[in-house]
């Protein structure tokens, strides 16, 4: 392509409304444009990069041997009700009525569809197990779309859905599906990490997400430095501290500290180490537990860990943090001033607490904290569970290493489904004896629009996007110096052109007519991964200049040798 | 492909609903299922027709230097209240409020989002022209969803967008997309015709459609047996009658015909030739023509041309018939007894009429005609225009030959747009001179969905569906008889699978463990163009069977000379 056929939309502006480098860069390159809030129109330039995308996760679906299909956006509201989904999902979903007054929803998800397909047409065992999956346009109504195709309203994902006969064969594509997210995301030149989920909402038994890294991610993953362990924070085992508590120092004091409300100014005030306080955090406790409230301790250097919390059968479901008139009505104190002495509510401390000696805890009295507390002596220890997230140099709870917790992006997300849908909506099979039995569910995502972002958080530099070759929208950039001026030089970019073309290289001739640095500066900014110039100065060798986008400097290579010396970058991208 | 790994979801029953054989057929194959009115699932082999289309599509738009986006699917109101058509466009028009309460639409069409695009993106007359297209899933609330995806609800549609300067840049726009379009029907292998269309409420001056030809077709198009004239029959000229009128032979007389409220009673009571009768249709006139009822006459056996009527200056925008009671209030009679004799109302006949003698009209009395009248002798010849609708037989309009009304599909849509979205969107750029100078627009729509429904209208025979090869879901079936009981047979079958696959040909091997009969009447009935048996029989002489979906026999080719066969046949296909 020639910029003449092919403009570039590229901005001088940063937009004033993006808040994360791909955001900007989307739109500064000419990848995106917005139309409403959460709604983006891709310029040809970002589709390019899309497409790209969408291919590959089409070519390892298939080589995984899934079946694509296409369901419709629209979807009525009848199956979702079957399912329950109707009422559960929240306002996230896309609600509406035809002319006929019908309820339907705009898809953001498709277990409800591909059921109903599956019950009608999958009879027999000997159909199972199937994979069928789509590329396809969904909508989520996010209460505060933001972050450009990061978090938008409409958007193109790839989902798919496997049925199975049993456990062992859902096993099986599960696996399948995991490899082949790896594949994809190894072919998208991206770094990332597999790692264990939450199930959530959805339902099933196992769940593997699939993150990007990316100092700006949403999620924090945590995986070892010293085997293939990762895990979403979420759900990170804190592995107990090693070894018994140190001995008490210190003796126990009841000491006032007007105004001090948190662990911050119980630091800052009182000189102690962060290490040695704790917080005490009231949730609501499980009607089998006699509801109520029940507190919860970490270290005041740790986070709670909700999803670990909520698990407790002690806490009620979902986790609610008690209000303050709820604290104050059942312990007599405000929530900066609460600890496990002489607590009137059950209690249930991290595990890491086991091994904290002379520390601070709060009274249960209004402005007063106790120092120098030390279990045994002073309070008994209360029940111990791992509550809190885990931290950089924990020990990896494979008892391989220690954790690093870096930034994701999830890109990819697999689940076991179990019988959560095929059972609320009779999905059945005759098996081998005859009998019916309920179909074994699998969903399997990938953020197709989303992945583009992500690709850009991880491969970006001060001047713009740095593409993968794999998913850039050319390869190679190729521009011409002075090419007004040289005859010489028009005729050399020319027979390159056609020579790349035809070697089929997807090259972007800059035919413009503008200055060298508009020219460097656009194809930075656009991040074609490898950039030829054309130059009077080159020419008189036999030259042309390469530079590859993420190289520091330019290098000379004989324009008898660049396409195999191209052939050699491209294939190794 | 193997039917293991691609499992066909052929039906043997007829569905119930389905009325068409496009839609019958499309079930029955396994290609689509439906999941509520007017929505679809595409099944993969249904989808693999549909994705040729598109890459069909794509390359030719490509081809021609459009330019690929892809805008959202939900629009905002804002942009349809600023072209004005959130009020005018009707129920068709799906419209829902998200979860913030503000308006949007599932777009049926992309003017507005494109020309917000266009006004944003193209400052300078240097831009233009451009022409962006996408390939992308629209919503249309049909009120009566029917005949599978030839009219559903979704369907997927390539629409550009083109952009101007002046009249010739558009025309020379507007030619190159006529000349894709018809690259891209014969290329999906369709008899198609290209033809005159009226612009309709769309606005705008010039419009083609291109039209499949099927029996089945919802619309009339007139074509020349010895020219490339073409066009809608809403449109076709029907050319004035050549030579005087006979000379009067009858008396005008006044005749009781009680009942007689129709023109096959008429002809069926007395016995009077049909091309002699008179039909007087009432519509309500124009304000500036003082408004109340004009009569529209035409011969007893053509049909009124509401198009051409709407067109002429007398009658009132949009055409609306008289009702009974307006009727006998202005003539006094019903509407089943209505003439030109004596009529108290104005009155525009078709041309055809002013060569009829002898007629039989409507007295304006109830239960009462005249017969044997003629012109000038018992009452004047009215204002004469062209009225009716072109039949089989009529004259060309461009002088040569005679016209053929054929049923056509409609699959795709150009139009000259001018200035209407452009004005009142305000989508200007500064012109050589730098003044402000608001954009030209065309636009180009093909029915993708509809297009693969279209071709088997055309393609089909009492079996199943016949593909055009180019867009087959595979281009050859190959067929092992009796596999389970011949090494042979087996063997000589995968080794020609691996052949014809290494050689890039789509195939689809039937391992199924099903009887000869099935497996020739599934692959009919899904239409592979091609089709492969492997017998010990033909073995015997190192030869399989070869035959042609739509030939009447089998031939034999030696398996050594296949492959040569087949990309022969392919590559003419």
């Amino acid at each position: 392509m020639r910029t003449s056929e092919f403009p570039l939309q590229t901005l001088k502006e940063t937009p004033a409304d993006a808040e994360i480098v791909s955001h900007r860069l989307m739109l500064r390159a000419g990848l995106i444009r917005k139309l409403a809030a959460g709604l983006y129109t891709w310029l040809p330039l970002g589709l390019r990069v899309l497409r790209k995308v969408e291919c590959i996760v089409r070519e390892e679906m298939d080589r995984a041997g899934a079946l694509e299909v296409l369901m419709p956006a629209v979807q009525p509201a009848e199956l979702w009700q079957e399912s329950g989904r109707w009422d559960q999902y929240g306002p996230e979903l896309l609600r509406f009525k035809d002319r006929h007054e019908r309820d339907f929803c705009f898809g953001p998800t498709h277990e409800e569809i591909i059921t109903d397909l599956a019950r009608n047409e999958i009879k027999s065992y000997k159909q199972l197990p199937v994979n069928f999956y789509q590329i396809q346009t969904k909508f989520r109504d996010e209460i505060r779309p933001r972050f450009g195709v990061m978090r938008a309203r409409e958007f193109l994902m790839k989902d798919a859905y496997s049925f199975h006969l049993d456990e062992s064969s859902l096993d099986e594509t599960y696996q399948r599906m995991y490899e082949t997210y790896c594949r994809i995301f190894r072919r998208c030149g991206l770094d990332f990490r597999a790692v264990r989920a939450d199930t959530g909402n959805i339902g099933g038994s196992d769940s593997h997400e699939f993150h990007v890294l990316a100092a700006s991610g949403e999620d924090a993953i945590a995986f070892s430095n010293a085997s293939d362990y990762a895990a979403n924070v979420e759900l990170a085992e804190a592995l107990p501290p090693a070894g018994p508590a140190p001995l008490p120092a210190e003796e126990a004091r009841l000491v006032a500290t007007p105004g001090v409300r948190t662990i911050a100014e119980l630091v800052e005030s009182f000189g102690i180490p962060i290490e040695r306080t704790v917080k005490t955090l009231v949730v609501a406790a499980a009607a089998e537990y006699g509801g109520g409230l029940i507190a919860l301790l970490v270290r005041g250097d740790h986070a709670l860990n909700p999803v670990k919390a909520q698990k407790l059968p002690q806490v009620a479901k979902p986790l609610r943090m008690a209000t303050e008139p709820e604290i104050r009505a059942a312990i007599g104190a405000g929530p900066g001033s609460l600890g496990p002495k002489d607590l009137p509510i059950p209690c249930i401390a991290d595990r890491s607490l086991a091994v904290l000696a002379d520390f601070a805890v709060g009274a249960n009295i209004d402005d007063k904290h106790w120092f120098g507390l030390n279990w045994g002596r002073d309070l008994p220890l209360p029940e111990l569970a791992d509550l809190r997230n885990a931290v950089d140099g924990d020990p990896s709870p494979d008892g391989q290493g220690t954790l690093t917790i870096a930034r994701g992006i999830e890109v990819g997300h697999i689940f076991k489904l179990g019988r959560k849908y095929s059972a609320a909506m009779k999905a059945q099979v005759l098996g081998e004896d005859g009998r019916a039995l309920t179909m074994i569910m699998g969903c399997y995502g990938i953020g197709v629009s989303r992945l583009v972002a992500a690709a850009i958080e991880q491969h970006h530099d001060e001047r713009g996007i740095c593409w993968p070759t794999a998913i850039a929208p050319f390869e190679v950039a190729l521009l011409p110096l002075r090419a007004d001026k040289s005859y010489r030089v028009r005729e050399a970019t020319e027979r390159l052109y056609a020579e790349l073309k035809a070697a089929g290289i997807e090259v972007l001739l800059d035919d413009r007519d503008v200055r060298a640095g508009v020219m460097f500066a656009d194809m930075d900014l656009i991040g074609i991964p490898h950039r030829l110039v054309v130059g009077d100065k080159g020419l008189d060798t036999g030259q042309v200049e390469y530079k590859a986008r993420t190289a520091a400097e330019p290098q000379l290579v004989p324009i008898a040798e660049i396409l195999g010396f191209l052939r050699a970058r491209l294939s190794t991208a």
